[in-house]
């Protein structure tokens, strides 16, 4: 089953700075083999659905395994049936109709 | 890995009443042992990591095996190294303080 | 416009323990009138549209007030057109099937 | 005060393709004024708390104008009083530690 994920892993306990923390769930992204992009509030994900959880619980790993006491993460999943579809089809889809 | 989740699945292309797709999931919960809680907008559950997943991906399979062609579900998942806490240990927490 | 809100308010930056601003957000919800209950993870609001959008400002502005210099805070919001239902309805609607 | 924000409206009950209603929010916070970019699970929106809360509503409403009765949105909202951040500079922050 493929899905398409909107992750945002937020490490609590460790000051205001989490930027660090993110990169590193790239890198766990980046090494998982998976399509991912990142925006300004999270990082769009797609693949396989067992590869991209997976990679998520990696990220939870690292995360504290990098002194985070507390993790809460935001994720969004979408999945379907009817067709194929990737991440670039859904923002194509909105900006060809928006001209 | 312990987590706590809060689950929302809301599958799309099936109208506006989805009451059947979320009983369908809380017995998939109920199935899989793990202890889960329903509130007005999703549902709590507690275990561990790889359970509670697999657990997840099992509510796509039998939403979309009801007939749903597309779900789009919001998760947020939380860990903790520094302690042990419990569904109902947040909520006592929260609860004793506004007393 | 009526809503149903489910609210989780994470101050970031004042360490891992976070339940005084949970309580403190409570008690702007009920300074607000607003009928709301804390589950494991976040609170159900339900009202008008302007008035909880109005008290989730208010949650911020307090939690930055008692010193959380950064909040990072995810929401669901339900409307409908088609009939009235409360948060009430929608547990209900989910235990009932279930029996 | 100044909000940055991750936007997903959901219409229910109105089939499986919903780009078009995408579109629809694309034009309010466009009417609004609102700096904001699409990406493959939602939208992101920069600006005054105010005037984004506004937009959003207004979201709602024009997509119950055209015709779905229900709608399920997932928002994320970040405020932060120690510093001015944008949206590039929170992605810039990540790829620059990439290197």
């Amino acid at each position: 089953m493929k899905v398409i994920v909107d992750l945002c892993v937020v490490p609590m306990g460790v000051g205001v700075s989490v930027g660090k923390y993110v990169v590193e769930c790239q890198k766990v992204l980046q090494a998982a083999g998976l399509n991912h992009q990142v925006h300004a509030y999270g990082t769009n994900i797609e693949g396989d659905w067992d590869e991209v959880f997976t990679a998520i619980k990696r990220c939870h790993e690292h995360v504290h395994a990098m002194g985070a006491p507390r993790i809460t993460t935001t994720i969004k999943a979408g999945t379907r049936t009817d067709r194929e579809q990737s991440m670039q089809d859904k923002i194509d889809s909105v900006v060809k109709q928006e001209l």
